[in-house]
């Protein structure tokens, strides 16, 4: 599954030239995937700084390219995936079935991290707890069920600190739970997460906490910080075949809502 | 262990306007551990926003008022810990033999979370990771292996996050490994973590990744973040009486240099 890189997410930019920007990169998307479409499928990028021109080109990656969704950062400017603005977004692409990839990005403490490449190994993790707990409490995996949402990287801290985001939902409700009232928790198994943890011990703990049916190989290839054997994370822990066989492309197949025989 | 609250750190005040606050707060504190020292030690706060009148007062928490060390906050206004600002305070530290808490505060991406307790659910365990960071890349651990960090909150995000950070530092040594050519997880063995992870599969994560000899008791009371019946999450692992009274007292023991027939 291609996706483009997020530095591509433009969303500093005025709508209509990111939409042109973004028309481009999912043209050549598409060619890609259907030029070799037993390898490749594709998710596609859209400009969600105007709501309305990225359901247009939701509309279009998904009726007219033949991607099977599209990759979105982890906030949008001064808006967090909850915000009131990009629930169109949302609802559109539940009623397409599209496949959502969340990534970090624009990460949170940049300015005051300038050393030691802190916004990409502390910035990142926190950016992805950000977008699943405005997901989660803004109420919009409530109100879209069917909405298809997978955290890049593991979703970062989100896995890890369930337990302390439960825990605050339950004695501060006054602040967490003003617009959904269930518990964060139930979250995990209506979301999918990537595998890339590069980690053996956080892979297991992330595959406990959220279940091997909603995880699936991710690499971040090729990207330094990815995974340099992609695959090979899910490799070491030797799990069972059908695990691993989920792992490496079954859940993903779910996400995409793609047959196994597109790719056979 | 008695700490004073976060939110009197102060470092937003003049320095000796912040002086003045701590040095009452930490004359209280003596007095109390004074008063039931079998059953109370206690850690000062320090003006960090001069190092010079932190390490004057940290001085006078070790010497005069016999105090086990400080909390400080996970970073210092613009400087993080690794700041060449900051290292005669931990220098004096090291060589006071002086325990410092980390705990996180002035959370990144506060502005930009204003619903739903993010700076406190998102920002601090970044937070941590953010300190714990800067302490390790920027060398203050290398180069005083004496000094004795904790890091509250299980250490936040960090040791979750320690194969990324790992993997970060082997791909991009360029960018992360440039005042510290170590592998940043050999500092896991070098700092202590709080316990309070308020989950019981974190706290195993906790355990397994860092080592119960690490690994002390933390509460966060009286917050309503915090463990509501102090202990509950470790005695719920079931673990071993050794282990359990190493996570109950031992490791805390040995972090404050305080010998156990002082509370018998």
């Amino acid at each position: 599954m291609l996706s483009t890189v997020p530095v591509m997410f433009s969303y500093w930019a005025k709508p209509h030239h990111a939409l042109e920007l973004h028309q481009a990169l999912n043209d050549h998307m598409a060619d890609a995937c259907n030029a070799h479409p037993r390898h490749y499928a594709g998710i596609g990028t859209v400009p969600l700084q105007s709501p309305r021109l990225a359901v247009q080109e939701l509309e279009r990656c998904m009726d007219q390219l033949g991607l099977q969704g599209v990759q979105i950062g982890s906030h949008v400017n001064d808006w967090n995936l909850d915000a009131p603005e990009l629930f169109e977004f949302f609802q559109a692409a539940s009623e397409l079935g599209a496949a959502i990839l969340v990534h970090p990005w624009d990460m949170m403490g940049t300015a005051s991290m300038p050393k030691y490449w802190l916004p990409w190994l502390v910035g990142m993790p926190a950016e992805q707890s950000r977008a699943a707990c405005s997901l989660v409490f803004g109420g919009v995996l409530e109100r879209l069920p069917k909405l298809k949402i997978c955290m890049a990287h593991g979703g970062g801290s989100f896995p890890y600190t369930i337990g302390r985001i439960e825990h605050g939902f339950n004695m501060r409700p006054d602040l967490v739970a003003t617009d959904n009232p269930r518990n964060p928790r139930e979250y995990l198994a209506r979301m999918y997460f990537d595998s890339w943890v590069a980690d053996d011990r956080a892979l297991r703990y992330l595959l406990d906490t959220c279940g091997v049916s909603r995880v699936m190989l991710g690499t971040d290839y090729p990207f330094p910080l990815g995974e340099q054997t992609p695959g090979a994370g899910i490799a070491s822990l030797g799990l069972g075949e059908a695990d691993q066989a989920r792992l490496y492309h079954g859940t993903a197949l779910e996400w995409l809502g793609l047959p196994k025989s597109r790719f056979a």
